[in-house]
């Protein structure tokens, strides 16, 4: 099964695509997807649509896998995201239907590092153990969001019969 | 010139459709667009999105103009709309291109009513007043959204040479 894991994002959107069989996982692609802040927020948002297509239309996941926004403080700074969010899942279900997936990021922590504490540092040496990488990648959206992906292929693999939400 | 005014919403977004021509505002149509809570997060952005692609094509304005977001408190709330403003702003600059138009609220009663700290009730008697409706439109959203259609028509009037943003 091929998963692309997001990190939502208006300037910087991370993603990560994964190949997952019998619990054996690999990495296929990971990068960002940018908007210049030149562009007024809906042009912005055309862009990043565009983009999700594009990774949608390369990469042909079953499944994607979508972090949830928390904001414990400066939601200021948190409005773009979550519109920039709104236009990612958006695109998912056009394109994938029912296969696009939520995970908060404790969840997402607990998946990978089995703690829902661990640090940034801890998640990205799990990510490159896990995928079996030379280096961590980098950027660290990109890593975050092979993190998503990763969390999506664990849980969907733990679950036998019930839906994950 | 028509212009589509939408106040922003995932559970209701209210819409309001107004002709303006040199200063003369009559209405056109008002309401809501409304997506069930037993859906998932996704499926309501989609079900968002064609409400939006469908009063587009309804009333084919020629702007449209959203409301900015804005949260003092309650991030938890705000993140679902901010993710359905994503979804709205990305569809209407599909079908519009540059002529989407985004008000802050306090631009919005300013434009209105003259004054930024006008309350819920002012601002509705002010929308009733400007289109000379026999009673002041319901339910709110659909009023705020009247308002938001108003403030760009004013705003557009009164701007003489320059773009607004």
């Amino acid at each position: 099964m091929i998963i692309l894991g997001i990190d939502p994002g208006l300037a910087t959107m991370g993603y990560g695509v994964i190949s997952a069989v019998h619990g054996n996982f690999s990495v296929i692609d990971y990068g960002v997807v940018t908007t210049p802040k030149e562009l007024t927020l809906p042009q912005r948002l055309a862009q990043l649509e565009e983009g999700v297509t594009e990774l949608i239309q390369t990469f042909k996941p079953q499944n994607i896998s979508i972090e949830e926004l928390f904001f414990s403080k400066n939601i200021t700074t948190g409005i773009p995201v979550a519109e920039a969010r709104g236009v990612i899942l958006l695109t998912a279900v056009k394109n994938l239907g029912d296969e696009v997936y939520e995970y908060t990021p404790n969840q997402i922590k607990m998946a990978i590092t089995g703690y829902g504490g661990a640090d940034k540092i801890q998640m990205q040496h799990m990510v490159q153990a896990l995928l079996r990488l030379k280096k961590v990648p980098r950027p660290d959206d990109a890593a975050d969001a092979l993190a998503v992906a990763l969390c999506h292929a664990q849980t969907s693999r733990l679950s036998t019969g019930f839906k994950i939400r």
